[in-house]
């Protein structure tokens, strides 16, 4: 199989992570909370951190939220990102609280000599900025100009840029984000045919859990086999720990990066177990090993479930109360239905201890 | 926004349902019990058609599965399809007992007189027979040349289809099944090229319900946008219901059926609400007016929200103990949290009266 050949983009770096430039596709999340509410901020970061998110945000909406930015980072060893409307000050204040990244659009932060203070903060510490359109919150003009639309977007996203590239700035990431997939799909391209800084994926108000994991992997799975995508966003009415597992599962889905998978078959006439019962307690007793590259079946019929699951590493394949534990295709014992997912996750621990 | 241009296949007709010719394209799903089980078989085909399942398949193991045909078929108003291994027996039982489409690879299922037998019979109903092939059961003489490969996929497909050809039936649909998702682009790709019988869409043992619907979405989406796929089924672990469900999202975020839509915002800092909980309610009231094309917002703030979702023909945003419900951006009113999602219901169905 043709590997995905990665659309060429400047790299700038966040903190310790590089985005661009061929570097890994790296994977975003935001904190639900309030910034300033440090215990519930904290939590998240730290279950963020865990769950092996790359880069976090939130949002910086008073000076209570710029407070709160030097006691998060030291809770984070992931780089921190300020997102800011309208307010260049609440950005420079950030910036002096040893904030990682901004998003903000300099559009719309207000005066001339504001956006020159804010470049002249940012780029003493070369600290990137993303340039965020969203779809919801398009310039009037443009809009007048163009309805909500790819052209609207992309010249929103060129409008930013140019006020920092007459700055003499390019520590530079750009996302063109929208609810509509069609939308989604036509501003990116057409932003990375006109320029050739990073581009941090996502669709904006998703939905939930399950519409908003859909419309994700449709859209940022569509840009990223073209090659785009140089840094994502999962965004989920949820918990924000699922949008790192659900971008997680996007990368390793398409080989952009190693990790776990994990197949299932659906049940069927043949499946003589509770199949659905045995996947999700396969899937919740593996969480922790979801960077690890292995390849796990749990197959349903034990008569075609090992020949057919020969590409996985490891699986186990059910029968009537009892089941097969099998590695590459080869049988390697049978075990009670009861002891089915404790042998499979002992078997991938001895694993791991080679690799 | 340029709408995906459908690439152009063959028409046939599984019962009253078209498949191919730029006709819409299709759900089906699978049964996931003993089609003999005449009880839990007729529940699941029941709930299936309620559900706005357009094509329901079972296994064919037994004559116990053949004699159930003619009961399911008086239970479900949706085209039946028997999946057949290596069998045309109990494929021309089938066929007699009056079933709408066949499952079966034409390679596999024994002597030449068969495969004549079973043609035959095919051709005197016109009854559509796919050719499914599966990345993990290849013959054995294609995966010692070309290996696990999209070469293999396509060879195995084109071999079963000039089977067919060489006995004047065209009545055929085609897939190319894996787990991998690059696999599975790349065979449908390769095959797209070389023959065009309507294509059906799938991914292999995807998995659980978040894992599957994540990499079902990838690769049909993927294949779906660049034109191809005439019917598709997402394969779950899980009831088969909810493989219709993420099959419905995936085709109506891509504007290749029309539907409900909900976008709900991420949770953030703004948020005075809880909008996860929120959302799930919104989703689960309109369940039931998910075929209607309407666009439902779910925000987190009353002062973004409705703006933001102007494109959106309904919406609810939350404040703290009250919120607001809007239509295309204008406020329509204020109401008190706890009515919010009876008052959206309400306003939808009103509405509903009116298309």
């Amino acid at each position: 199989m043709k590997d995905i050949v990665r659309r060429s983009t400047r790299r700038i770096m966040l903190g310790n992570i590089p985005i661009g430039g061929s570097t890994p596709i790296s994977i975003q999340s935001m904190l639900s909370v309030k910034t300033s509410n440090l215990p519930e901020a904290s939590r998240q970061i730290r279950e963020l951190v865990c769950a092996g998110c790359d880069i976090i945000r939130f949002s910086v909406m008073d000076l209570d939220d710029v407070k709160a930015i030097r006691e998060l980072k030291n809770v984070s060893t992931a780089p921190l990102v300020a997102d800011i409307h309208y307010d260049y000050r609440l950005a420079l204040a950030s910036i002096s609280a040893g904030i990682d990244g901004l998003r903000i659009n300099p559009g719309n932060i207000g005066k001339v000599e504001g956006v020159q203070a804010l470049v002249a903060a940012a780029k003493e510490r070369m600290i990137p900025i993303r340039i965020g359109v969203n779809s919801g919150s398009l310039p009037s003009e443009l809009l007048h100009k163009y309805g909500v639309s790819a052209k609207a977007m992309v010249e929103a996203a060129l409008e930013h840029i140019r006020i920092l590239e007459d700055l003499n700035y390019q520590e530079i990431k750009v996302s063109v984000k929208a609810s509509s997939i069609p939308l989604v799909l036509e501003s990116y391209r057409k932003l990375s045919q006109v320029c050739d800084y990073p581009l941090h994926l996502g669709v904006t108000e998703a939905g939930t859990m399950m519409r908003g994991s859909i419309k994700s992997a449709i859209a940022l799975g569509i840009l990223l086999e073209e090659g785009m995508g140089d840094t994502i966003r999962v965004s989920l009415t949820a918990d924000p720990v699922k949008e790192v597992a659900v971008a997680k599962e996007i990368l390793v889905s398409l080989g952009l990066r190693k990790g776990l998978s994990i197949i299932s078959c659906p049940t069927c006439g043949r499946t003589r177990i509770d199949l659905i019962s045995l996947s999700e307690q396969v899937e919740a007793a593996l969480a922790e090993y979801v960077d690890y590259p292995i390849s796990i079946a749990v197959m349903g019929c034990a008569v075609n479930g090992p020949g057919e699951a020969r590409e996985a590493d490891f699986g186990i394949a059910g029968g009537r109360g009892e089941g097969l534990l099998f590695a590459r295709g080869e049988i390697v014992k049978k075990v009670p239905e009861d002891c089915l997912v404790k042998e499979l996750v002992s078997m991938v621990q001895d694993y791991i201890k080679t690799i």
